[in-house]
């Protein structure tokens, strides 16, 4: 089935169920009225909410209206926990290669995985703010699950057991911030900025065969002012699966409902600078980093600047037969003071 | 005023007000039945609080009950931030030192941050659950603060005036996971397991005097085994102010209403090994780490052990009449195997 949250002026919003083709929603008060009521009482609430969706399906629902992506919030406006791993290790092997580095051997079998803020995330169709251009603003474009409960110790399995849903993600990353915060040792903190999430969250029944081994099977698709700049399926070089992930962040503690994890940025291996954009036949890229990166291997230096007040970004992934199965992610970089 | 919430068997628990001397609380379900709920609409709610605790005090309450700080959870059980930073550089100073490393001359200047799991705090008497003794378990004794909506960018003015209320915590950290886990560039997950806080979150103006220049100053009591084991003043020796760790915590995003800031673990200035502990003469310590850097100086290595299953935590602070504040943190290690 498929869910979201609608602003209605509160910090949680409303939650409502979406058809399949993503044409209308309904509200369901009575079963759950927020994103985080249905996930802390899943086993109650799922079963019902998956009935609105049939009857949404099958154009039977009691009060359906028209569905429009632009009144969406994230699937959770603010959430508990935001733990977003680092699974396409191609994307760390590139960022070692410019800079003449080693990718420890630990990489490959101990994931990468930072703790985000979760307490404010801005709407798939707000801006990305900033106080300065200077900060580096780049994408992170990455597939995310909502997690249930999930034990201290669960094992994969478990923990493959607790995705609740799936959604995509911007985690927007402040490049010039970063040296220095890494420097300092304690993990990235004001070079993450609020993340923003797809409008719709969506079980993994939901995409068939393209969920498999805890991965998403399908091109992740990325256009930077409205141009393609980046399709690398979800599925392939994805060290850690999202089963991994989440029993990793359970290693030491338990994770309560509406925990959520990131993929970390799609990255898949592609030959050099040349072959590796949409334009020369490649998959393209899911961040600014990843094109500076072969700039800086090859060239000696990145060439392609990050975001700037006024770029765009959209990011979606399609089914099959080409449909938007998450809605899409769109924002603008603007400058704080603009907001309202 | 004077807020805690009780375990009610929900995921938030109940929101009561306590009276001044802990003696009593009075349940507000009218007013805000949850810590976060009031806190989303503390403009509207604080001053129907501030009536019942005033009422508490006179004994004039409508409907007071005897207060048990064992039945309290943490006051937020779950919080949608938790950032952590580490504003007593002695401690950095400590760490550096033990391993022959300077202290950049920038940590003088900006803050220390982490960002911390909050999605399932553990309640004040609730056990430090681990599944191994080798992970290092260690407690750290801290002051946190929870704040209001804070914009970006926000001055540390702005930041003292979004505080709104003030409690302890035990950070624990498990210090043989925190070498690799820093090490791999993205700070700590692992290494930090779930916190506990006080029974009792206070607003600043209980503090009196003792909240001076947005910070705590009164000695923090810290038991270990039923010993004494630390008491810094945690006004002293403290490089970042809260105001100043609110506004680095909001560089380049908002807070959103409910984000606590810790202070990391308070150590104040002292002399050698010898001198430090309480025993002779010092205010002692508020981890285990801070001991064995002392001894890792002094004598080249490591020799106080970290906590074992059935070892005891024990974090208070006291009026200057002898008063607990925020009643105790009580907590024994016990393995996660004997978790209901």
């Amino acid at each position: 089935m498929k869910l979201a949250t609608l602003k209605d002026g509160s910090r949680d919003g409303r939650l409502v169920v979406v058809s399949r083709d993503l044409s209308h929603y309904q509200h369901v008060p009575k079963i759950a009225a927020t994103m985080q009521h249905a996930l802390d009482n899943w086993a109650l609430v799922a079963p019902r909410l998956q009935q609105v969706y049939a009857a949404l399906n099958a154009g039977d629902a009691v009060d359906a209206k028209p569905f429009d992506q632009q009144y969406c919030h994230s699937p959770l406006p603010r959430a508990y926990q935001w733990a977003d791993g680092s699974a396409y290790i191609n994307h760390v092997e590139l960022v070692r290669k410019a800079r003449n580095a080693e990718v420890p051997a630990s990489f490959y079998t101990d994931p990468l995985m930072y703790q985000g803020g979760s307490d404010s995330f801005v709407g798939p169709r707000d801006a990305i703010y900033a106080l300065s251009e200077a900060w580096g603003i780049d994408l992170e474009a990455e597939v995310a699950v909502i997690t249930g409960d999930v034990r201290m110790g669960a094992t994969p399995a478990d923990a493959a057991e607790a995705i609740r849903l799936v959604m995509l993600v911007n985690d927007v990353s402040l490049r010039n911030l970063i040296p220095n915060e890494l420097a300092k040792g304690f993990g990235f903190f004001q070079s993450k900025p609020a993340s923003a999430f797809s409008p719709v969250a969506v079980t993994p029944d939901e995409l068939g065969a393209h969920w498999a081994d805890s991965k998403l099977h399908l091109p992740l698709l990325v256009e930077l002012n409205r141009q393609p700049f980046g399709k690398p399926n979800a599925g392939e070089d994805m060290t850690f699966n999202f089963a991994q992930l989440v029993a990793h962040a359970a290693g030491t503690r338990e994770l309560a409902a509406g925990t959520i994890i990131g993929s970390g940025t799609v990255s898949n291996k592609q030959g050099n600078l040349h072959g590796s954009s949409i334009a020369n036949g490649g998959v393209g890229y899911c961040c600014l980093a990843e094109v500076r990166m072969y700039e800086t291997i090859e060239t000696g230096k990145p060439q392609t600047a990050f975001l700037k007040f006024g770029d765009t970004v959209r990011i979606e992934m399609k089914d099959d037969a080409g449909h938007s199965i998450f809605g899409a992610i769109e924002q603008t970089v603007t400058h704080y003071e603009e907001r309202g």
